[in-house]
């Protein structure tokens, strides 16, 4: 087992990674403060491993929610179901709740701890790799609204996050490779080092190899940990971290929720991001070509929807939240391995990339 | 105008009172982030000064939510509407909520501000006399839930408070002796010589003396931000703050919400609690009859409803979010002018007092 120690101006909290993980309550006890334990997960997730959990979590007062799988199901309504469900259990204010699964489980169980009686503590099990290498470390939780992504929400940082790579067996592959465009974003953005180790070891990635998976984890989460801490609110260079998303939510909002995955559209859009780099000249074409082919050996699309043209893809990108008083914002590549945040590229720029991009 | 600093570890902000302040542009606009203010009100609040609002933000980008008036509707449903009016704006991650009205629209404007985008700057403009000396410190915001007052929220700060006196010639005598409840309750806890003041202003203030209106307000902001800086997010000293509530509490959900004023429920709960301090020897009985004199003073009841019986009463008291574990914890005074937090009174003391409570 490894173990990484987040450190935030106000409080710490360890990442435990490592094979088995889950079932060691030794490792939980210390961050559940009272007797009041809220399991949140799945369907999916629950059929693998909630008993499995709930044997780690006996003699706790337990209870659980179960709700359907997918990004479609990250709505308030659900958690409205969390909270109601902590208040027909009788649950105060030292429950502590436990996300099993994913992203989108991770994000609701948060934001319903964030403002379940104003705040209680919350521990994340993350079962997917995206999960695991992004929603492990930042404190970002909330839900989607019709209108857009993660519109509702709050920062709400985990007691602590417990990473059982076993879970990984269960997970099916296009959802792993989703995940390593995350992985794969922290060495574009931050570690040109890391981009190597990664192009060596993808395809040891993709066959499950434990060693390359914990390394792989374990580093990802040292760099957006070392990302947050220095920027907690998201004020400066944490945005960063969002290499890729400007196009890709675009992508996700068009399609519909759940119709690509997250890591999907964010693989495209990160060598959408590329190319307008090149273009800019901030990176060469033998770097864009790189980026074109690390996203492609970890399984994920690098291709625009044919359904989406360049005006309403514009309009959507308008739409994303990191876009200030009307100008895009966008983080962009300069050079290959280091990120940057811009306003200063113009439409028409964005426009000339989106007409000339591959469809399918 | 007087203005009091409420200084926190991580932002300092500005309480302006005095009267007509609402109009002065320049108090509002250093803690407008970009172009886009959301003004939320009531119905009966908008009536009154929403229009004189609006002209001091002329020039701002400017949206307005009305919702009805009164604790019934302080729902997640109206939290609700106010994201869906603010998506529906397009309004980024750098607009301003404005809270135009008494404690449940400063509440949900809150919350709404602390989760729209996992966070947005609010300012408050409190209308009654209640949120002026309350609402106005200490970050809490939230909704009720059918089980439970304020179980759902966030500790989110305002970026400023406007504190105009004027307002408080339209509020219904019911409501001002509301919130004189908490002023009360400011010199119970902390500070002997403010409840000898207050014996002798009460009529002063009931009959809206600007003087004595402002010094009160003053004072009681200064008390609550002494202790909300010292604990903010209530771990500890903060508690008490809340004299009188459990009982109060108990009061509001057994008669539904909105029957009793929270400041009526508070206020006979505050003699409530002086009596259960009698009883324990804590104080003694000229200086119970001082706190019995001030309420009624003030123009609170002092009874409890008839329709209660002790039993439902104290499994109310129970269901209070500020019981740990199942025991009953209670603040009560120790000596007069200061509070103290206990969980050592027995179940059959507060039954003994709750039986032998006057009924109306």
């Amino acid at each position: 087992m490894q173990t990484l120690q987040v450190a935030l101006p106000q409080r710490h909290y360890p990442i435990h990674i490592g094979p088995g993980v889950m079932d060691d309550a030794s490792l939980l006890a210390p961050h559940i403060a009272g007797r009041q334990v809220m399991i949140v997960t799945n369907d999916a997730v629950a059929a693998w491993y909630l008993e499995r959990l709930k044997a780690t979590l006996a003699g706790y007062e337990l209870a659980e929610v179960v709700l359907p799988d997918g990004e479609a199901a990250k709505t308030l309504d659900h958690v409205e179901l969390i909270w109601d469900a902590l208040l027909a259990a009788g649950f105060n204010r030292r429950a502590t709740l436990i996300a099993l699964g994913g992203g989108v489980v991770g994000d609701m169980t948060g934001f319903a701890a964030a403002c379940y009686q104003r705040g209680v503590g919350f521990i994340q099990i993350p079962t997917t790799l995206l999960a695991q290498v992004d929603a492990s470390v930042g404190g970002k939780t909330g839900v989607n609204h019709p209108r857009g992504k993660n519109m509702i929400g709050a920062f709400h940082q985990p007691r602590a996050v417990i990473v059982d790579t076993d879970t990984l067996a269960t997970l099916p592959a296009r959802e792993l490779s989703a995940g390593l465009a995350e992985v794969i974003k922290y060495g574009l953005i931050h570690d040109i080092a890391f981009l190597d180790w990664l192009e060596v070891n993808m395809a040891a990635l993709r066959r499950l190899e434990t060693g390359p998976l914990s390394e792989a984890i374990r580093r990802s989460c040292e760099i957006k940990a070392d990302i947050v801490v220095e920027d907690e609110t998201e004020q400066g260079i944490r945005a960063h971290l969002n290499l890729g998303h400007t196009f890709g939510h675009a992508i996700e909002t068009a399609m519909g929720y759940g119709s690509w995955l997250h890591g999907e559209a964010v693989g495209a859009g990160m060598v959408m991001a590329a190319g307008l780099s090149q273009r800019l000249g901030w990176i060469d074409e033998a770097s864009f070509e790189r980026v074109e082919r690390v996203v492609e050996a970890a399984g994920l699309p690098r291709h625009m929807p044919s359904a989406i043209n360049a005006d309403r893809f514009l309009s959507l990108m308008h739409l994303d939240k990191k876009v200030f008083d009307a100008r895009l914002r966008l983080i962009l590549l300069k050079p290959l391995g280091q990120a940057c945040i811009t306003d200063e590229v113009g439409e028409s720029a964005v426009r000339e990339l989106l007409e000339g991009w591959p469809r399918r």
